[in-house]
């Protein structure tokens, strides 16, 4: 072999993913096989990245929606040129290796966003898409097109199935984003069969419905249709394009192709041979010929475009260095300076000014105090902004010409919106934050789960945090929300009890780099507490003492957020005794050294009481079995705030009572 | 006023649901005004129901998708005659009151199913239309359409944004629901203003594409356009239709009308009296004339269309004993006659007999032991078949044409799924089990959310519940899940330790009967435990002693599912002083009287170690502050399943070490 055909590249995917399948005895070989032509086409004349530095800005993001097909993104990755060795395929799956089951952002270079929760990738790209369009307009300047990439993304029948591909691809077509270009695995079968029982979508239609270009009909076996299919879809940038491309999952394997039975399990050795006898593959497993080594690698091509963009930048900085620092700046995630003082004087001052207001209130303070000194602040609404309050004085809509646009109309799409937030966060170059009610965040659940395992700096924002919504009625008010949120693992989750602690909760979301946060704001006004310094710098540790007792504590009432007033009230009642610990945030305070926890919830005072409007359950790490918890177990109900508060016993009474029954 | 004209019928709507909000100051007027004329024609001229009888079997469903115009629905209820007075018009949104801010169907005559959150009510509609499909191809004969009766729902902007708005259309166009039809609210408004700037899909096209007759372009606002509209609906039963209304939001409203300030405040008094004189209403705030009653009253209507459908299900009986014995029977919602006992014979069967197999393995099996009892089961799977193991010996599929239907292939729509399930639980006539992965069982949470507030009986099955699941990694990985199900208020979550309480929990999700179970199996093989008569039977009661100590216990070990066998391997190490508590269901397990509670858990012994592969906050409910637990609090990671246990701490060591941990 000295010059191999394109079905050559293409086979070397086959087979790594092929044999490294079967090497786990577990995995997805039926997409790799089925999609490696598209991805030969797509990655060896298209896709302008530098496999030697998988964080140069300017490169293509490519995304793998359909992740279980995760073999195809890592031979992909090999053969190109990154940094991940043979060795590594070799142990696919397994504890601790660079090839875990679906691709992670946070394992592999080059893998932009972790993938396998269907639909959730493309809806990440549709974040990575709209980053680009922004930063785009706000950085170009004539001759100089600085930002300047696509987003392509594969995606099965599994993510067009699910709902967030709707509202994606909706809201992408509503955007315009041109540069985005999604490949659809159009292979007729899904794990249960052949799909015509389940989804029978004339899906070409249905995407141009929401506004995308669409090329039809595409042999995903043929290079050169893929091409001119690519070809097309590069004409123009006004509308994202989805390029339908018909395979055959398994392609290759002369048992299994075409069936469910390539989709989920190893071919089997025997079936893998037949393959290479069929495919004219006479290499041993993860054996790959030089010529076709050749053919792939992308290092030097892929310096020289770096090379070649970096030297435009030297320019570009040299004519425009303010921009090309900011630039800089936002794309290494870095925080202007000076942010960090310019926060904390704010909060010192609302500490001594004293607003009360409802939370979500002191949120857009927040926002109105520190957008101004965060252009990389990005955000919105999934269709409630005048609820939410996440208009700030400084937004506007990026469904604009504006350059400095920094506000997203998402519409009611709470998933998509997470999901986007997701990738504007992992593109780089961008803070971004969404709102919902608290309740709506079970609709993005997931994409809030994958915020936290890909540390994506995002922050989500949800108000109308309690029954003390009032009127709209139980499924509008969140009981179990907080407590669920604070269980996935890597969440900050915040909700402040007043205006300082929103100011604060905001600054810590600002500043945390490794993942996201979840603030959670009241609907109703919440009155200010007075606090010493050193009470107003440990806000900060996510739990203080607010109020603290004459002597050892011989009750300590722990409260967040709408509570702790009550729980103020309360300690007035209870006497000299009592101890009121401010909690804003249970995860950031459970990461503080025992010391200062001990401090704070001394371990010889058992007699505690939890008071929060949420459930039950969670307290008990904090008041044991034998504490008490004032909170509510059951759906919530439609009526005046006050009345429910009351219905539902969160009463200075109550709170009475309840600390007259501890032992 | 003698002979209203439909207008003024419509204008009825307008001020009852104009005066309420004004009232409660709060709610949503604008909707109501803007569908009233569309709601007008629909219930005066095709629905088919009994106001005195809102649980006539064979009515037609009206589902409010849009459920923040609940007030529609109330008047609609009211003038109609439904039992609902003027006076719980006039308390509309207060504390108890029959007239919650969203609709109830737990608050309220001829509400079938709550809705509010966006999309839902939609998805529980296609629910109640495959609920009617599939029961008249069961039940009718020539002669005896005994079930014949449509679905109608209304719907907004926001619920097509909604991802499940998607999955939901998608699977009735495959499914040819052509008894549903849908009406689109297109009034250009939702809460951020104009969609123009969120919202652009050519909704229509978008509907063709699922496969859907749509109907353009009706003027929402003229009755004979919407008659001409819904007749021509009518014509054809192959496929859901979708009308599409254009309409003005707050209709009549000088000032708000068209704006998205009619849409969720109180008009205003003045405007109030400003819109009367629009519109020509002199009546005062709850006041409706007699004509406009006697135009709406359908008491009389509907009792004659009961009489004859009663009449000819008599005859239907006398000629089909058996089917009308069986669908009065299922209507009803009760189950067959000895299935308790033939469910714990069996239970009993599998004690002796004693399998090793995974729980998801022996989900199957208890379904292929109950399944032929119940021709009132159906379910499916999110393309997760021959994962989930729901496809059991008497399975059909619900798209072909045979009479004793049962299966569902959801295709990957996890969340139209579960509210599905909801509407055909809701219907009458089924008992609905779906099923995914348990990590993606946030894709339905709200779903699930929802079938506890509603009290529908629908079973959550979710297969792969832990790190056990293996090689797919965290993204496939459920930590925080098991602790945030069992947070829902009112939902049952079991996790069963082995086959025999695996079948004991789905007798329990099945008997259970007002509201949903989850149903959480392994992947992997867990070991059959040995049980004396009276262990078997408190199975039920969600947690029991599965080995006790010698004597009073000095520790006691808890755990649920998989972790049951590593305790047991732990207490034979740890010693006769050692009692371990298999705990299934902690939602069972915390409705049982506090003396079975205290037999279980005696208060006096604090050595506790709770042992569950999940986070381990929940836990602390159990073994307080001086317990420990055994959990993962972190993603998981992708590595072969005994890999991950070992390396997560899931080994008896672990278990020894936190025993001596213990003071």
């Amino acid at each position: 072999m000295t010059t191999p055909s394109r079905r050559d590249l293409a086979n070397a995917i086959r087979f790594l993913a092929a044999d490294a399948v079967q090497a786990a005895n577990s995995g997805h070989p039926g997409m790799p096989m089925g999609m490696a032509d598209i991805a030969e086409v797509l990655w060896n004349d298209y896709l302008s990245h530098n496999p030697g530095n998988p964080g140069w800005f300017n490169r293509d993001r490519f995304v793998l929606s359909n992740g279980h097909g995760s073999m195809l993104q890592y031979a992909l990755l090999h053969l190109s040129g990154y940094d991940l060795p043979i060795e590594q395929l070799r142990n696919f799956r397994q504890l601790e290796s660079m090839t875990p089951g679906h691709p992670e952002n946070f394992m592999t270079p080059g893998v932009e966003t972790t993938t396998g929760p269907l639909g959730q990738g493309f809806a990440n790209a549709v974040g990575f898409a709209l980053a680009e369009k922004i930063l785009a307009r706000r950085f170009n300047r004539p001759e100089f097109d600085i930002v300047d990439h696509r987003t392509w993304v594969f995606m099965g029948d599994g993510c067009l199935m699910e709902g967030i591909s709707h509202e994606a691809a909706s809201l992408a077509g509503t955007l315009g984003l041109g540069k985005l270009v999604a490949f659809w695995d159009d292979n007729n079968i899904s794990i249960d069969g052949e799909v015509q029982g389940w989804f029978t979508d004339d899906t070409p239609a249905r995407f141009e419905a929401y506004g995308w270009r669409v090329i039809r009909n595409v042999d995903g076996h043929d290079a050169d249709e893929v091409k001119t299919a690519i070809d097309t879809a590069l004409k123009h940038d006004d509308k994202p394009v989805l390029v339908c491309c018909r395979t055959t999952i398994g392609f290759g394997s002369p048992a299994k192709a075409g069936k469910e039975s390539s989709h989920g399990a190893p071919l089997g050795k025997d079936e893998i041979t037949a393959t290479r006898e069929a495919l004219g593959w006479n290499h041993d497993a993860f054996e790959i010929p030089q010529a076709i080594r050749d053919g792939w690698r992308a290092n030097n091509a892929g310096t020289v475009r770096e090379d070649q963009w970096n030297t435009l930048f030297d320019k570009y900085a040299a004519r425009h260095p303010e921009l090309a620092a900011e630039l800089t700046r936002r794309s290494h995630g870095e925080l202007p300076a000076g942010f960090g003082e310019a926060a904390d004087a704010y909060i010192a001052k609302l500490q001594e000014e004293g607003p009360s207001v409802a939370s979500r209130k002191a949120s857009q303070m927040a926002l109105d105090a520190y957008g101004p000194l965060l252009p990389e602040l990005i955000g919105g609404s999934a269709d409630l902004a005048g609820s939410n309050l996440t208009i700030w004085k400084g937004s506007r809509d990026v469904n604009s010409e504006d350059a400095g646009a920094n506000y997203i109309y998402f519409g009611v799409r709470e998933f998509a919106m997470t999901a986007i937030s997701n990738g504007l966060a992992l593109h780089g170059g961008f803070l971004p934050y969404d709102a919902t009610f608290l309740v709506f965040s079970d609709y993005a659940r997931n994409a809030v789960r994958m915020s936290a395992l890909m540390g994506a700096h995002a922050i989500h924002v949800y108000t109308h945090d309690s029954i003390g919504l009032g009127e709209d009625g139980p499924t509008h008010q969140p009981i179990e929300h907080l407590a669920s949120l604070r269980h996935i693992p890597k969440n900050d989750v915040w909700r402040p009890c007043d205006a300082v602690e929103s100011a604060v909760a905001w600054k810590a979301a600002i500043e945390r780099d490794d993942g996201p946060s979840c603030l959670v704001f009241s609907r109703q006004t919440l009155p200010h507490q007075s606090r010493s310094d050193a009470q107003l710098r440990d806000i900060a540790r996510g739990a203080y003492v607010l109020r603290d007792s004459d002597g050892d504590p011989e009750l300590i009432l722990l409260a967040t957020g709408s509570e702790v007033g009550l729980a103020m009230d309360a300690a007035a009642k209870l006497g000299d005794k009592v101890r009121v610990v401010s909690m804003p945030s249970t995860t950031v305070f459970d990461r503080q050294p025992a010391g200062y926890r001990e401090t704070v919830l001394p371990d010889r005072c058992r007699r505690r009481i939890a008071i929060e409007a949420g459930v039950t359950d969670f307290w008990r790490k904090y008041v044991g079995l034998d504490g008490a918890v004032v909170g509510i177990d059951s759906f919530g109900a439609s009526a005046p705030a006050e009345k429910l508060f009351e219905h539902f016993g969160f009463t200075v009474d109550k709170v009475v009572e309840a600390a007259n029954s501890l032992r």
